[in-house]
Parts: structure tokens; sequence; C-alpha cells
């Protein structure tokens, strides 16, 4: 069942332009590191001057996190035919422990690159594979455990530093004037938040293996990140096509959609025809790190006859993957025999994809998962290209009734197990997580995941607190996405408005990451991330100054905001305007405190003490009344 | 400036037929008290049978709460120009405490009566006003302290006791066949959930005033509800035009459309013109409880000038709208002179409208406000006509920074202080609170308020937990609302996605609710709510069995599910499908795991003996190879 390959791909294969405009008022702005091929960029949001009367208050820039790549910089060269820019290939090369191979490894690889009937899909500029010499480790953690600072962990680190760059001394004059520095001290559950990210905690964090950086060698267009509780929450959006439904171009397109709004990591979980090529096309594009599930693959390679999965056929999956640059895998080696029957009472079973083909195996072998029995051998493969393992909750909850079982915690405790064979390997480490939680066991899964897997970073999808709304459930699961962030989850996998109901399109992606930027944001600001206010601070007063543009361009999605303004009051003047349509210009309450502010000044004494003058009058009066509560009608 | 009335309302004035239509597969009950005419209305959700092989299971139906009166029952003749049946009217008429007034008591009421200019805006059947007798109180709270159980009372019982229905002896057996009744157990935080609602606990509950029955004797058209900790989260719907836009039959719509999809009470926010008249129309078509914040028509009535405000006008107002039937007045009357300085240094200083206009009055007079001080006399009116407080938060937190400040605690306390000069009179009174919140600092706002209001139930605005996505905060407040709802709040307010930008349409309206019925759901069962998981568990098993149209049916808006759906196979086989779009005929996890079942019963064994006896010979197996975890490859 050969696909039209006209369908998939046209030859003309470009971005829609509306996924790579500017934001408003915004430009893109680098940060140099210790040297000039360490450039982070960041998204300066510029603001308005606040006007009151005569005088003029200028109101600082303010710079957000940026997850965009080039897409949104008016400088870059997109074309997608050709790739993104590998910026990280020269620090690769650099360290001299890896070397590009003369063919691919994969033997599937080989067959689908010389398969001339997918020349029309093919992506057009495919790089030879890297490969760790014999012998030695390119993880992120190897070095960070030898005691070596790579250029990714410097780029993390002042990426991360971004919201305490305003709180430094040397940019925090314009904040406080603006009275944007207030914070709130945050409950942080034993987080370490420290005032300044340095490239030494950085490299610390994922030698311990609390934090990783996906950061596959043969990926080197992504600019690097990091994932862990101690750093800013992430978020990763699912992307893929499946038998059923989705072009190439398409998943390109969603892709660069998901960055632009906030994506941090982007899985593609494509299930359907061309696989490989889709997938080259989308690493060679992605500047954000790309994970896969690569069984699914595996057992479109056996036409879905999940028995008939070999390891060979499993390992040349993994090899042909982590050769095109995927930087995560989902592996569900926690899936034992043991565990299957504890499922089977379960209102819904097994509902992770992995978890199911792996159980089936199991059954149908009578056997132990060769995900878990070949483990090691997997570190191996991990290691030769710095792939880290997402290890995967085959058995996660697929209902609230099924929360927290037997099922879900014994494979959770082989996870650990295998945490530590990993990180023996010095292979990063992150453990997938549910799925369906209740709000009151949300905390038990983040302590017992902390505690059984050392400290492994957390990767949730969701938790859902409810099953009964379909539709919505990127509002079911933002709600536990912002609890176990907040508890200490440190990634949080988005879900669409259309899980469990079909593939997500465009809008569902933007709504599932909108809905995901706020659940880590509110996480963020309630663990105390340093300087996680700022941005709050400055929407809010912009708001409160009837500053319309700026409430706007500050926010998490500024088109929205400006519609949905605009629905009622469409008129330019408007945004200009001291009051909106929810109240009108009598009963605005934001202009009404602004006069009981003027009201004060206007008394020529300071506002403060106007008003306590006032109290102090006042109360001498009541206390000649006798300091009745209630005077007589 | 006088409207043109062929804009406010059309003289055929109906409801949108996609408001009244009944629910999929559901059919509107009614459960009988001990009287006939105490007749309360669910809604019963009928499943399709569970067919596997030869086997026929049967789905016991599911009842849910219904609060959308009348419109969803093809049996009702819905005529908005005559107003839904008086259901209460012989309740309150029995009582013989009350009695018909020969005219309104209102001056601005009777003079709105009597303008012909209005004429073809008023509502057609405007009945008398009812008035408690002279020395006698006609609140649910009096009577419950008198000891006596009124309708009401029992019609909540029932309404209530829907939830436990499933677990009680007489129903339980189909429910536990289907594996429906399996509860996490709840953190309740101190709440009392009984596993029978009686109508004494319900008469001990308002006798206490932990709970609140809005039921105003002008407004016999309502179906008895109540709001309190010890019984399912409520949530209210923000309605209302104002002076830039709407019209009467759209708000009547948007009511219609609010209780449709499970909107407990609703409030009438209009700050334009014909406030009078579009209220009228409301209440006569409303089967919940009306709430609305007086001082905003009150200003109408002074041209804005909040200066010019004077306690007759407010006391002709409240009196307007008591015999009109509002349910419970929102009424700041916290917002005392000595705390407005508080707010000068505030990021948003005052954002409550009322919050706003009553420091204006202060400040512009140096006087207390007058809602403190008359406060007695507002109690006499409210028990007069059972109107219920809810007592207003004129000074919360419109920004995060703001949160849990010294003006939004030393308002709360006062709010208390009113609380028990309400009681005394037993008038019913419920607490407002906030607004704007980080996660972290929930909690502490859920403990002040019983502390300081003596258990009255608390009623929050969301709240939100970020301030960074306008457009999007119906979402940042679900996460603040789902939590506080767990900590004990006994209603929430929705935000639609409008919130700081605009009016809600119908679409918002509808966003906003059901992002809220998701909160209150979800804190009901991280509460433990008895019952509250059987929608759950039947949804998940639906889902599971491939039975779409029930998983549809049975979710919180069927309409949406079941698009969501078609959008990728909109073919009606698909409906019957085991499979879906998401992963395509082969990697069905769900079917993967049936047929992980199936291959055990294939063995001719019981599927978890099977299991287990497999395990037993690899247990063996693995001990005869000397146990080692991973086999050498």
């Amino acid at each position: 069942m050969s696909a039209n390959p006209k369908d998939l791909l046209s030859r003309t294969a470009t971005v829609d332009p509306e996924s790579i405009q500017p934001f408003p008022n915004s430009r893109k702005v680098f940060v140099e590191g210790s040297r000039p091929d360490i450039r982070v960029p960041m998204r300066e949001i510029t603001q308005t001057d606040t006007v009151t009367g005569k005088r003029r208050e200028e109101n600082p820039f303010i710079r957000v996190y940026d997850t965009s790549g080039p897409y949104t910089d008016p400088a870059a060269d997109i074309d997608i035919r050709r790739g993104l820019e590998p910026l990280r290939r020269k620090w690769i090369e650099e360290r001299g422990d890896s070397e590009c191979l003369a063919d691919f490894n994969s033997e599937y690889g080989r067959a689908r690159k010389r398969d001339a009937a997918l020349a029309s899909l093919r992506f057009a500029h495919v790089k030879k594979p890297r490969r760790a010499k014999s012998g030695a480790n390119v993880t992120q953690m190897h070095y960070a455990r030898q005691g070596v600072i790579t250029p990714e962990m410097e780029f993390i680190a002042i990426r991360e530093n971004l919201l305490r760059e305003a709180l430094a001394e040397r940019r925090s004059e314009a904040y406080r004037d603006a009275g944007l520095l207030g914070q709130h001290p945050g409950q942080a559950f034993g987080a370490r938040l420290p005032r300044e990210i340095t490239p030494e905690f950085v490299r610390d964090e994922v030698a311990r293996g609390r934090a990783i950086i996906p950061a596959n060698i043969n990926h080197p267009e992504s600019e690097p990140m990091i994932i862990g509780r101690n750093f800013l929450i992430k978020i990763n959006a699912n992307i893929g096509n499946s038998a059923v439904a989705s072009s190439i171009e398409d998943e390109v397109e969603k892709m660069v959609w998901a960055t632009r709004w906030g994506a941090d990591t982007v899985m593609d979980l494509s299930t359907g025809r061309n696989i490989y090529e889709t997938r080259e096309w989308i690493i060679r594009n992605s500047p954000v790190p790309i994970g896969t599930v690569p069984i699914y693959q595996a057992l479109e390679k056996v036409d879905g006859k999940a028995e008939e999965l070999t390891w060979e056929i499993f390992r040349d999956t993994l090899i042909e993957q982590a050769e095109q640059g995927v930087d995560y895998f989902t592996i569900h080696a926690g899936v034992r025999l043991p565990y299957i029957p504890l499922t089977a009472n379960r209102v819904t079973g097994i509902v992770s994809r992995g978890g199911s083909i792996m159980a089936k195996w199991c059954l149908a072998h009578h056997q132990e998962s060769f995900l878990y029995t070949r483990f090691e051998e997997i570190c191996e493969i991990m290691k030769a290209y710095d792939v880290a393992f997402s290890l995967g909750d085959g058995l996660r909850p697929g209902s609230i009734a099924d929360a927290n079982d037997e099922a879900q915690f014994a494979e959770l405790k082989t996870l650990g197990e295998l945490t530590k064979v990993a990180w023996k390997h010095d292979v990063q480490v992150m453990i997938e997580g549910p799925g369906h939680i209740p709000m009151q066991l949300i905390k038990e899964n983040m302590d017992k995941e902390l505690e059984d897997c050392f400290e492994a970073p957390f990767y949730t999808l969701g938790p859902l607190t409810t099953d009964i709304a379909p539709g919505y459930d990127h509002i079911t699961s933002a709600i536990g996405a912002a609890m176990i962030g907040w508890y200490g989850c440190a990634m949080l996998c988005y879900v669409t408005p259309k899980e469990h109901l079909g593939l997500p399109n465009k809008k569902d992606v933007k709504d599932g990451i909108i809905a995901y930027k706020i659940a880590a944001h509110a996480a963020d600001l309630a663990k105390g991330h340093p300087g996680a206010q700022i941005r709050d601070n400055a929407l809010s007063k912009a708001r409160f100054e009837f500053r319309w543009r700026d409430q706007f361009n500050l926010s998490l999605d500024p088109d929205t905001a400006r519609e949905f303004h605009d629905e009622t009051l469409p008129q330019e003047g408007a945004k200009l305007a001291h009051f909106c349509s929810m109240c009108g210009p009598h009963f605005c309450s934001m202009k009404i405190t602004q006069e009981v502010r003027d009201y004060a000044k206007a008394k020529g004494i300071k506002e403060n003490r106007a008003i306590e003058e006032g109290m102090e009058e006042k109360a001498r009066e009541f206390k000649q009344q006798g300091a009745k509560i209630y005077r007589p009608a």
C-alpha cells in the first residue's frame, strides 16, 4: 500500500508564513557566552511608556525564554528543504570523541536511503551519521561526570538565567523602578533554585542525574536545553501522523508551529507510512530536541504483529533513529512479564501503546521483555550517540479508577532499577509518568518517583484529574500538570483538546501548548523560581495602566488576546482607551482606582499620607461619636 | 439616551433551538419526595450494551445533576414571554408568613412599571411582589434554626443524594457488576461528606451557616439548590450586558445556555441600559438562583458618579431587586475607609467594580461606607424576601503581585464580622473570594476564610494562578478553582476566555462553564465526594470498550466530543469501530489489551490464573538459568 508521494510532500515544501512571523513588538536577541559561537537566543518584548498627564515613565523590556529557533528571526534564511544550521556541530567535532561514518549502520536506514521510489519524499541533504569512536562515551552526563563543562552546559546556564537577569545588579534598577521585582516566596518541595544558574550548577545537576540535556550528536541543529526540577519546567508537544491521517509537510509545519508557541521538545509519534522520511524532515528542521518511541516503528516493520517483534529488529530501529538524530527514546523496559497480570482487572487495562505492544509480546512468547533483558545493550547504543532514555510508563493508568495501582508502582520501581543501570553507563535518563490521577493522589506519584528513581527527572502526561471531559482534556490535564510541576515534575507532556478523540490539527497543537505553558509557568511561580513573577507583574501593570498593546504583547498568545479584545472594540482607538467593553467608560474599576489615587494627589500631599491623615481625622470623629460601628439610621 | 427597543427585544422573543434540545440518549426523570409537588429533576443517560463475542453485558444508566430546568424537557412547553412555572409558589404560600403586596415598594420599580416607553421591552406577566408579613422572617436559615425542614431542603437532599443513589443498596448491584463503584479515598480537609444526605443534614448545615439555599420568595420558578462545602461544589456563570454591547434577548439566551451546560447559579451583572427590564426577563425564565451586584444599578441611577450615591438610592435598589426575585446580592460592605490606603501601592489597586465604587464614595465623603454603617438595615431587607448575602471582596487582588496582602485580609476579617451580624438576623451569607492567587498561596486563602468567617461558604472567582495568559483565563483560573474547591470552597465563579478582554459571547460562556464543571468535578473527586467517581468510571469503561457514543454521551459536552471525533473519522461506522484516528487499527493499545485478555482466556483457564501459571513456569526457568536479570546477548 504505497502512498502517492504528491499527497505527502509538495516539491516546494515551505512553512506557513503565519508560523514564522516575528512576535509583535518583539525582537530576537542573542546573549553571547564565553566564546562567540555560544549565542543564546531570547525574545525581547519592548513596552511603551506609561503616560500620566505630563509625566512619562519608561517601562523596561521583558525578555522571555524562546524555543522558536531561527523561525522567528527575520535575519534567518528559512528553507525547510535545506534544514537549519548545525549550531552544535563544531562543539561536537571539537571534542574529538566521535567520528563520521562512511554509511548508515542501520540496515533499514540504508535501504530507505537507496529506495528510488522514495526519492521525491526524501530530505535532500541527508548527512552521514556520526558515532562515538570505539570505546568512547559521548553523553553530556559522561562529560559532566568527568568534570567537563560543555558549550551546551554554558548555553543552558545563560538560557536558564534569563529570568534571573532582571534581578541581577546591572539590570534590576529599571525593573525595580517599574515595580516589577516583587515576588511571593515559593514553596519548592525540596527543589534547589539558586539565585544564579552557573555552568557549574548545570554540570553538577547532569552529573548527579537530576537533570538531562537531550543532545544527540546527530542533531547539531538543536539549541541546548535542560530538563530537571531545579530548572524552569519544560513542556513537550507530541506530533506525528497515523495510518489514517496527515502528511510529512503537515508534521514539519506542526513542529515549527509547536516551537513557536513554546514547546521545549517535540515527540514525533508517527505510526503511518514513511515514518523514516517524515522523521528526517522533522529533525533537520527542529531547533528543539526530538523524542520518539522506537517500538512504534519496529512494529510497523513486522506489519503490526507484536509477537513477531525481535530484538534484532528493535536494535536496528534504535540505531536507525539514533543516526538520524533523535534526542531521546521512550523505551518501555519496565513492562515486565510479572506485572502484566496486575492489569487484568483494571477498568482500562493497558493504555500505553508501547506498553500494550510489549505486554502482547511477553504473553505470546511467555518470556520476559527483551527491552528489559537487553537493557545494557540498549545503553551501549544510547551512549554512542548521546540519546537519552525516557523510560516509558507502559502500565500507566488510563483512567482515574486505575491511578496509583500496584501495576503502575511496580513498573515505577523497575524504572528506578533501570535508571541505576543506565547511570552506570553514564546514559541520561528521565522517567515517564501518568496519565490519569485524581488531585489528591498526585503528590504521592511525584514523591514516589523521586524516591524510587533517585531523583531522575519526571516527565508526565498531564495528569488528567477527571475522565469526564473528552474534548477538553487540555484543561482536565493542565490542572494536574500545574500541580505535579509544582511538586517537582521536570517536564510536562501536553495533552490537546483532541486527546482520546482524534489527531490534533494546528489549532489543537496551539491550544495544548498554551494550556501547558500556563501550567508550567503557574508551577514555576508556585515553586518560587527566581524572577518568574516579573512577566506577570509587567503584564498586570500594563493592564492596570490600560496599555492594551503591551498587555497583548506580554501575553502567551498576543494574537488571541488582541482578537478577543477587538471582537467587541475593534477600533484602533480602543487600544488606547482607558476602559473596555466589559464595563464601559463609567464602571471601569481600574479607572476609578486611578481616580482614587488622583483624588489623594489633588489634595497636594503625598498619596498615602493624605489618606492616613483623613483616616486619623475619621478616627477622631468615630471616637467622639462613641466608637460605635453602626450608626443608628 | 434611550435605546431603540427593537434592538433590544424582538416581539417574538424565543430561545435558540440549540439551547433547548434534549441531550443525546438522555431523558429527564423526576424523583418524587414526600409530597407529589417535590419533583427533583435529573438527567438519566442510557448506555448501550457491551458486546464481546456472543456475550452481551448490560450497562446501567447514569444519572447526572441537572441544572437545565424545563428547557431540556421535551414535555415542557417553553415560552420565554410567559416565563417558567412557579414550582415553589405553593410552598411559599403554605408557610403563611409572607403576603402579596398591592404594589411595588421600590419607587424606581414602580416608575419603570408605569413608563409607557418601556412597554415593548417589558416582560408581559409581571406578578405583584411578595414580602414577609410584618415581624416575620422568611429565610431558609430562619426555618432551619426553628427546626423546620422546608420542601426546599427535602428537594435539595434528594438532588444532592443523586450520586449516592448508585451506592445505595437498591441500586448498587448493576453498578457493581459493571465495575463502576470503585473510588479512591478522598482528602476532604475536614469537610463532612456523609454516606447519605438527609433533609435533616441539609437543615442542620443551613442552620449553622455552613451552607446557604438562595431562594428569594419572589423567584418561585427556581429549583432549590445548596451552596456549602459539605455538598457538591457549585459553579456560577456571569452574564449581563454593558453600555457598549448586548441586548435583553441575548442575555436571556445566555442564561438558558449557561444552565444547559451546568451553571448552578447565574449572576446578572448588567450595567447598560434597561437593567431593570433585562433582569425581569432573566428571573422569570431562570431555573437557577440569580445573583446581582445592586451597586452597579445604583450607580447607573446617579449617572455613574460614585460620590452622588446615597443610602436612600441604594436601599430603593435593594428593594426593587428583592421584589423582582434576585436570590443573592453581592454587597461590598467590607470595603472600609481605613483599608483603602492599604491598596495605594498595589500593582493593580482595586479591581473589583463594586469595591472601587465604594472606595471612591468613601474618599469623596471622607466617611465610612454606608454599606457598612447601614448593614443591619440591609439585613432587615434581606430577611423580608430571603435574599442571601454574597459579601463582596471589593479589595480582592487583581494580580498575582497583590495576592494575600493586608488589604485583602483586612477586608476578609470584616466580612467575618458582618457574617455574625447577618446570622444574628438569620440571614444567609456566603463570602466572595479572589481573584488572582499563585498556587502556593491558595490553601492559606481558603483556611483563612473558614477561620475568619466561621465556615460561611466561600465563593471565589477562579482564582487565576498566573497573569500572563489573557485569552485563556478560563484555564489559568480552572487550575486555581479546582485546588480551592478541593480545599473547601463551596462555589466557583467561572472565568471565560474573554476575561480582561471583552464581554463573553455564547461560545465563551460555554467554554467558561465546561472549564468550571471540570474544576468542580475534579475537586469533588479529590474530596472523595461519595459516588463522584461513578461517571468517570462509566466513561472510561465505555472508552475502553470502544462504545464511542456512550463515551460522548457521558461526557460534559457530548457535542464537542462527537465533533472532534468526526473531524478525522466522520463515517457512522467509525463510531462502532474498535480503533480510532490516533493510532489506526494496528496500534490501538486498547485493542491490544483486549487481545492480552483474550489470549489468557483462549488457554481455557481463568485469566489471572493463566498468567500466574505462566509466571510460575517462567520463574522456574529463571531460577534454573541462575536468576540473572540480564541474559547475555
